[in-house]
């Protein structure tokens, strides 16, 4: 045992993808039934499924959600326009299917399990201290690798990540703020629907964190995740790269889950290749995080609700776009060249 | 019989909207167990739904597409990256189900009808003569309103509008420079992948048509689609009239789609407000239209195929966004209120 943290264990040697099936498909897309090109970033998003499906018939058959849930100690700083009981009645919805998320994923015919690491079991107030200690922090990924896992061996090909826990845009935007700097103000929004005032105390909350890592000297991502982060956004992490290891390609949904991948890719360079983000939110900070990630949202509705709503919406655009090119004859063999 | 074109009299006494249902699916929105607005444009697509399908319930359970599809006599100005017969090819491809828009519809669960107003029996050219003599516009009409007449007998509850057709962006280009006015080079696009050569010429045949109607001063905007649009396009004006009657609100494709529907709102302000735009394609155009119309699209994706593509695309936003309202608890059903 090297007593290293699973999540750093997990970031060495990742597959990188399936050039072949990615060229395979790219050369199908143009040549199938349509102007070269007309499908633009759809049948890009066909190829990058190939990619890290690795397979030259890339599908969406068996799309999978996880909703990651977890209290957060900052939350009692006034952060969030809801108290931090609403998590575990939130939770409950999920998991009776009540909420919106859930009812999309029946619509969508997409299976969702929500994964509580950590409802009514806070963690500790990033102002002050690390949120999560090691301990702490490697249960979390080890939970969000096993819920992958599960996935996987049940056949999932795409899998949905979403998330819900009061107070998490406030650890996300610690995150982001500690690993790309930049004014606070930018990286901090209205969350569920904060008012002014909320939005300065959130500011300040994401201010003190960064104090902390900078006195402490935190630079690490890995390490800035664990003491500005929460126990699903680690979880996220894990599951993520998981989801790499196991070749079924991501679809983020907002801020919050956007911002607990954004280590990974802080730390390895390509660590996120097999993601594509599902929309960009209303949330402030948002935008400037997929864009230093590189990555361009599918939608763009302004949603601010998370769950992993805005990118269960986004599954059809990936369902489709792999339809598009799998399932259209090609000039060729249609008897037109 | 008054003699009066069939779409004339269409547009007369257009049933309205049901605001108690759209008020009803707003209320209940703002009540579900998310932050009030979470959903943002989905909430109102929601309600928008729910005013045209005259229910409380809003749904999109039986979706059925129509592809119009006709031959234009501009063609042989070399307007088009491909010749008229590809009309007939993709025709084919799109009745045995090996195109594009037929594996998005199979994967959506959308039934799909090709409807053939005008294929190999292309209509005049635009540049030197009415498009339509009042008999082809009318029967081409005819054939939008039984179109849908035949959805909605089937319990269609919405229609996606897509088309096929080589030449048919000539048309629109020259349906909306007609409308609107305004330099026709911001009208006129690269259609299906046109050279620099094409577009002039193009832009010269939709410059030769806008003339032509300056100079017999026409004027009236159902006069416009006749003389400067296809069959196709004014089968979809009358089948797009007929699903304001019959309560079956319609998801619009790209620029021909829009360019066929827009005198309707010219001769009548809100006779599209049973429509929603499902995307801004990259066409060259279509933005202004959309613009021009207040429509906002619920995608952006670069789309330039037509088909029905990009409505398809939009459907499960639409139908997500019902379920959404109409599947999700309230606070006080959730025993939150």
């Amino acid at each position: 045992m090297s007593g290293e943290s699973p999540l750093r264990e997990l970031l060495r040697d990742l597959p990188g993808p399936d050039e072949e099936a990615r060229a395979a498909v790219a050369a199908r897309a143009s040549q199938v039934l349509r102007p070269a090109g007309a499908l633009a970033r759809l049948d890009e998003v066909a190829a990058w499924l190939a990619a890290w499906q690795r397979t030259e018939r890339p599908a969406v058959s068996s799309p999978h959600a996880v909703v990651f849930a977890a209290d957060h100690g900052v939350a009692v700083a006034g952060v969030s326009a809801y108290p931090s009981a609403v998590t575990a009645a939130m939770l409950d919805a999920l998991e009776k299917g009540a909420a919106t998320a859930t009812a999309m994923a029946r619509a969508l015919g997409v299976t969702l399990e929500v994964l509580d690491v950590g409802v009514g079991r806070p963690t500790a107030d990033l102002r002050d201290t690390p949120a999560m200690d090691e301990r702490r922090f490697d249960e979390a990924v080890a939970a969000g690798v096993t819920s992958v896992d599960r996935a996987a061996d049940a056949g999932a090909d795409l899998l949905v990540f979403g998330e819900m826990g009061i107070g998490n845009t406030t650890a996300a935007a610690a995150v982001a703020a500690c690993l790309f700097g930049g004014p606070i103000e930018g990286w901090v929004g209205r969350g569920t629907g904060l008012d002014d005032d909320g939005v300065a105390r959130k500011a300040a909350a994401v201010e003190a964190c960064v104090e902390r890592l900078l006195s402490a000297g935190v630079t690490d991502p890995l390490e800035v995740l664990r003491h500005a982060g929460g126990a699903e956004l680690a979880a996220m992490a894990g599951a993520c790269i998981q989801a790499r290891r196991r070749s079924v390609p991501v679809v983020l949904d907002g801020y919050v889950v956007t911002a607990a991948v954004a280590p990974l890719a802080a730390r390895v360079p390509g660590a996120l290749d097999h993601v594509v983000a599902g929309h960009r939110s209303a949330e402030r900070g948002h935008g400037m995080l997929l864009e230093r990630l590189g990555l361009d949202p599918l939608l763009t509705l302004d949603l601010r609700l998370g769950e992993g709503s805005g990118a269960l919406l986004a599954v059809p655009l990936v369902r489709l776009a792999a339809v598009s090119v799998v399932e259209v004859a090609t000039f060729q063999e249609w008897g037109l060249a």
